[in-house]
C-alpha cells in the first residue's frame, strides 16, 4: 500500500447519485488529504459534480460506465444486466485489479452483496461473507455482525464471524485485544441453539490470541458497551439492527410530542436546546454509516442508500481508516491462527506475531 | 365462564414473591372487583401477606406447596424436582382442572414454558407454543411472537403463531380484524428465507376471516404501528424485543446526562419535568409486563421476574381482559378456520361464525 489510500466509487449509487457520492468524497478528501478516487458511473453526470470540487478533481479519475444499477433490481436481475459493464460491478473490480484499496456504494444492497461475493469471491477458509454495521453504545461504538448477508449460521461460521469482527474492532476501534460476544437468548435448554453454544465451546477452546471471547450476550447488552463485537446469524443481526433504529426514531417521535404539548415544556425545551441538538446528534443515523463486506477478497462498504453528504463522507472515512490500519492482513492474520491448514499462507507461529 | 374471573398465581415466583405477587393482585382486584385468586406457595409467607388486604383475602385461597421452582433453575432440574408439586406446577394444573381461568407467574421462564407444556399440552393441530408479548407503538400497541419459546420456526409454524396472535389482538386489543404483518429482513433473495415466503403464501391463499394479512414488515415498522401483530420465529423476536428494551434505556441514559451537563439544560429539565414523566412513562417497561404462552390448551402470563407490584397488577388485568373477551375460543375458532381437519370440534363454516 502506498502512502495514499485509493477509495474506488459507485457514483451514481443511492437515492442522490453524485450530488452525495462526489460532494461526500469532497468533505472526505478535506479531512483525510491522503485519499485517493476512482468514480464510475456516467462521465456526463459526474463530470459537472466533480467540476465543483477542484481539489477533489485533482486526485480522482473517472471511468465512464453506461450501465447504472437500479435501486430497485433483483440481485440476479443486476447481475444479468450489470456484471463486468455496471458502475458498481467495476467499482468492486477496482480492488480486485489492485486499482483501489477499498469499494465503496450506496447503491442496492442485494446487488453489492451478490457482485461482491462473485467478483472478490471469499477469503480462503472462509465460507461466507459477513455484513458487519457499527453500533453506538453508551460507552463508545461497537462492531456487529452478520447484519443480513446470509440466514442462519453454523458453529464455524459464527466462529468466521468473530474473527472478521474482531479484526475490523482492531482496525476501526483500535482495540489491540476487542471483547467479542456471541448473542444468544435468555432461555436455557431451547432446541436450535446448538450452533451458538457450539461456537462458544470452539472460540474458548481456540482462545484466538487478538480477541478476547467473553461469552453470550443478550439484544440489551449491544448498547450497553459490553463488547467490542456482538457476532449473530443474520437473519436477527437484521432485525436487531432495524429495531433499534426503529425504537430510535419512535422515542424521539415521543420526545418531541411531548416537549411541544405545554407551554412549560417548550420553554423547556428552548433552555435545553443544546443538550437536545448533542442528544440527536447521537441518535444521527449518518454518523455509523457504512455496513461492511468482510471475508471477501477486498473490502467493500455499503453505505445507506438514503445517505447525506455527511453520511456517506462518514463511509469513506471509515474506509479509510481500515486501510490505514491494515484490515485485511489483520483479518488474515487471526484467520490463519483459527484454520491453520487453510492455505493462507501464513501458519500459527506466523499468525500469532503483530501485523 | 362465570362472571368472575379466577387467576391461579405462582405466589412464590419472581424476583420478590408475595411481596410482589399478592400485593399486585390486591391492585388488580381494585380495578376489577370480578377477579378471584388462587395462591400457590408457601402458607406461610402467603398468609401474613394476605393479611394486609383483607378484601383480597376474601376472594383468595391459598394452597400450600413446599416446593418452589429457583429462579436460577434449569428447566430440566425444575420438572425433576418440581413436576406435580412445585408451586408453579400446581398454578399451570389449576388451569387444566378448570379450577382457574388463567395462570399467571413472575417465575424462571425456562421452568414456567416447560411445565405449561407438559401440563397443558399443545392444542389439536399446534405444533409449538410461542411467547406473545405487548410492544409500545406510536399509535397504540401491538403483539409480537414468538419470543423464544421455539428457536426456528417452518411457514405452518409460523401461520399459527399468525393465528394465535390474530385472536390475542381481538381479545386485547379489541381489533375485529388485526392487521397481521411477517417479520423479515430487506435483502432480496438471500437463502434461507424460504420460511418466511411460504408462510406469506400459506396467509395470502387462506385470506383468515379474522385478520387481514399485510405482508413483510421489517425490524423499524414494530414501533410505527404499522400492524397490530408481528410474527416471527423465537430467536430473532427475543433478540429484537431485548435490543429494543436496551435501546430505549440507553436513550434514556443519553438524556439523563444531557439534561444535566450544563446549568440551561438543568433549568430546561425542570420546566419540562411534566413532559419528561410522560416519556418515562410511556417508557416504563411495568406498562406492557406480561408475556403471553400462546397454543396449549390453557394461558399461562410470564409476568417479568423483576416486577414491581404496578408490574405485576398490569399481567394480571391483561390475563382478565384476555378471559373476559374469550381469547381461547377466539383461538380455536381462527385456528378451526385454517385447520378444518385438525380435529378442534369445530369446521371452517362454524369458524366464520362470530364467537
Amino acid at each position: 500500500m502506498a502512502d495514499t489510500v485509493t477509495i474506488s466509487v459507485d457514483a451514481m449509487g443511492g437515492d442522490h447519485g453524485p450530488a452525495v457520492t462526489v460532494a461526500g468524497s469532497a468533505a472526505a478528501l478535506q479531512r483525510s488529504p491522503d485519499l485517493r478516487f476512482r468514480f464510475f458511473g456516467d462521465q456526463a453526470v459526474i463530470g459537472p459534480a466533480l467540476a465543483a470540487h477542484a481539489e477533489l478533481a485533482r486526485v480522482s479519475d473517472v471511468q465512464h460506465c453506461d450501465i447504472a444499477v437500479d435501486m430497485a433490481e433483483k440481485p440476479s436481475q443486476a447481475l444479468r444486466r450489470g456484471r463486468w459493464k455496471s458502475g458498481m460491478w467495476r467499482t468492486i473490480e477496482a480492488v480486485k485489479k489492485g486499482e483501489a484499496d477499498i469499494a465503496v456504494s450506496a447503491g442496492n444492497t442485494g446487488a453489492l452483496m451478490a457482485m461482491s461475493r462473485l467478483c472478490l469471491r471469499t477469503m480462503p477458509g472462509i465460507d461466507r461473507p459477513a455484513l458487519a454495521g457499527i453500533w453506538p453504545t453508551l460507552t463508545g461504538e461497537c462492531i456487529v455482525l452478520d447484519l443480513g448477508a446470509s440466514i442462519g449460521a453454523t458453529a464455524s461460521e459464527l466462529v468466521d464471524y468473530a474473527i472478521l469482527g474482531g479484526a475490523m474492532a482492531r482496525a476501526l476501534l483500535l482495540k489491540d485485544r476487542p471483547k467479542v460476544g456471541l448473542l444468544n437468548i435468555g432461555v436455557e435448554e431451547v432446541k436450535g441453539l446448538e450452533e451458538v453454544r457450539d461456537a462458544s465451546k470452539l472460540l474458548r477452546e481456540a482462545n484466538p490470541p487478538h480477541l478476547e471471547y467473553v461469552g453470550f450476550i443478550e439484544g440489551d447488552d449491544l448498547g450497553k458497551g459490553v463488547v467490542d463485537v456482538a457476532v449473530t446469524e443474520g437473519f436477527a443481526g437484521n432485525i436487531a439492527l432495524k429495531t433499534a433504529e426503529g425504537t430510535a426514531r419512535q422515542i424521539a417521535e415521543y420526545l418531541r410530542q411531548e416537549m411541544s404539548r405545554t407551554l412549560p415544556a417548550r420553554l423547556g425545551y428552548l433552555l435545553a436546546r443544546g443538550a437536545f441538538a448533542t442528544l440527536r446528534e447521537k441518535l444521527d443515523p449518518n454518523r455509523v454509516n457504512g455496513a461492511i463486506m468482510l471475508g471477501l477478497n477486498g473490502i467493500v462498504i455499503k453505505s445507506h442508500g438514503g445517505a447525506k453528504v455527511d453520511g456517506f463522507c462518514s463511509a469513506l472515512l471509515r474506509g479509510h481508516a481500515m486501510v490505514k490500519n491494515g484490515l485485511v492482513a489483520k483479518i488474515r492474520q487471526d484467520h490463519a491462527y483459527m484454520h491453520p491448514d487453510a492455505g493462507t499462507g501464513a501458519d500459527r507461529a506466523d499468525a500469532v506475531g503483530a501485523v
